[in-house]
């Protein structure tokens, strides 16, 4: 499975895979994969360090890259207080009151919350790319808009191409003009911030507009059949989110969350602005519907949402209250039915892939 | 470009077109493909005779189908008056407003509107039956549901199969139970009544859902290459309806809709209620804005949305309104940018699919 951008990277598969857990990345890229570690929710950059020095040691030279979130809506020059600040009253009472509903425990004294909204700021990822470019990363990744021109420079300077996502062919033509070297192409079906565009539509689109840049797939990939047809629409590699959190590798918060996401369906996500002020595919759960309630005050945009959520989040998780517990996720999600350790997904996955082209070929007529 | 259940059905290539017009189904059908007529238009089953009989003589012995719309939600034993009766006068209030606000010209006297309610009522669908039943039609498919259980067993009796779409694996298992003998997994990014579902992770679930039944993926699929991925999914067949729209022989009402959908772009289509009462993907239109406006009154359930625009959509069309002129489509008709005849469509699906056969072979290193 190898295409001339997996060669390039020095990875055996064109198969990439994010995640927010060091334990995955670095089990993808022994499985001949492409680990991809999601800086998100790292707040500072001594833990992003300590986990980098972890991949270094348990990926053994083989490839592995690192994914920042640059917002395209900067809050620079602003203190997380004072954007803390801008978050109306009445919708911190709309979180203790859906909150109190479900009798949600307070966080211990002293004990914060994991997910923090400093990961989106964009001095929080600077500092993390300044730890990011001690180490031969092999690819950066933006998960939000181009980064900046500086940023990009900086890393063709040590040899790092970067990516970017986008869920549209202008989007993607705006990556192209700002420097941008591999294009993921993320369908309206994946976990996190989509666009409308469905992967099957999206795709092809994607690689028209870039040409002759290369393109990842991102959205509905959860076995080999569909990286063959990510490939087959043009991709140069597809690009897994979802599929890793219920690997053995994961270290979700809560044993109730890999429960529900070994029990969901395909039709139990939604689009979402709940989480980030952005649509964002996660879990339906009673949390998203309170959301889209009419009853509700509707979210903020972004970074607002995801600070005024952040709390509530943790709490949610760390109490696993059932009903409101979810997490970004795409359609997939109806076909991860079984915890296996990441290098067992990545044998099926390239078992699939193989199964997929034995039958086009088949269909194509080929060698008969 | 062969499967087995093309194969079964004597068709070249495991390539089916949904049109309303008997040129596009008849020139399909002659190069190769698989065509199916969509009955819904036909309020007289005269007309769909006169056209099943121009089909006959255009498609030379060579196999196609039929569609017709059995709704899953019957309006049996009511005229249409009485259903027209149902329609609040507020609704109606809002068409006269919004068609007055376009200078939306009166039907000349006599003239009726070319989109009739009759095509969705069960007891037309029942006529246009009792006429397909005379003609060696090869594949009977419905849009909406399971057909009722003595229409399956009057099809197996003259040894045609069934077909009907799904949005879902649960939708799907329904139409087995039924004794459906193909299931069309029609995805989020299809033209008309779409699910959430899209189908890069439609498709697989309906597979293996249905399994041993065969599946055709419909929904995102306008080139060769998104025929292999469809494939590649495990479809036995891939199943196009947008594309036909802007070929040579299709018929559409106005030149103007034909220029838009060309320029269209995928981020173009919206999945609305406004057409039927059920979510359908189509162009967006300053009319499709209309029924999301906060200012209107909403849309109706199916039947009676479909009733009250009815007449609406035929002046609309006669005199090409640009702003509010619009037809189902789905995504892929921001690659619908030439107008050419079906058989030149054709050829380059059958190319684009070898060629994605062939850089998946590239990629899988089968033959090096």
């Amino acid at each position: 499975m190898q295409t001339e951008l997996s060669r390039q990277l020095g990875a055996e598969h064109a198969l990439f895979g994010f995640t927010p857990f060091p334990a995955v990345a670095a089990a993808l890229t022994r499985a001949g994969g492409f680990g991809v570690l999601g800086a998100v929710r790292y707040g500072a950059s001594d833990e992003l360090r300590r986990d980098l020095d972890w991949m270094e040691t348990h990926t053994g030279g083989l490839p592995y890259g690192l994914d920042v979130v640059m917002p395209a809506k900067k809050v620079e020059g602003v203190t997380e207080a004072e954007v803390e600040a801008m978050i109306p009253e009445g919708h911190r009472q709309y979180v203790r009151e859906t909150l109190a509903k479900y009798d949600v425990p307070e966080m211990p004294e002293g004990e914060g919350g994991g997910w923090r909204i400093t990961g989106w700021m964009e001095s929080v990822a600077r500092s993390q790319l300044d730890v990011a470019f001690d180490y031969p990363v092999k690819l950066l990744a933006n998960a939000l808009g181009s980064p900046p021109a500086d940023v990009i420079e900086r890393a063709h300077r040590q040899g790092i191409p970067v990516a970017a996502l986008a869920g549209s062919a202008r989007h993607a033509e705006r990556h192209k003009a700002a420097g941008i070297d591999i294009v993921v192409a993320q369908g309206y079906e994946a976990g996190g911030h989509t666009g409308e565009i469905a992967s099957m539509v999206l795709t092809p689109e994607v690689v028209r507009a870039v040409d002759p840049l290369p393109v990842l797939c991102a959205g509905g990939i959860g076995s080999g059949e569909q990286i063959a047809a990510a490939l087959a629409l043009g991709a140069q590699g597809a690009w897994l989110g979802s599929i890793w959190l219920t690997t053995s590798e994961a270290e979700l918060h809560s044993r109730a969350l890999t429960h529900k996401l070994l029990a969901a369906g395909a039709g139990d996500t939604v689009r979402s602005r709940a989480l980030t002020g952005k649509p964002a595919r996660q879990l339906r759960t009673e949390w998203t519907d309170a959301w889209e309630s009419p009853e509700g005050p509707g979210t903020l945009p972004m970074p607002l949402q995801g600070l005024l959520v952040a709390e509530a989040n943790s709490r949610i998780q760390k109490y696993e209250v059932e009903p409101l517990l979810g997490t970004p996720v795409g359609q997939i999600v109806g076909s991860m039915n079984t915890e296996r350790p990441v290098r067992a997904v990545v044998d099926e996955l390239t078992r699939g892939f193989e199964r997929a082209v034995a039958r086009l070929n088949t269909i194509a007529g080929v060698g008969s």
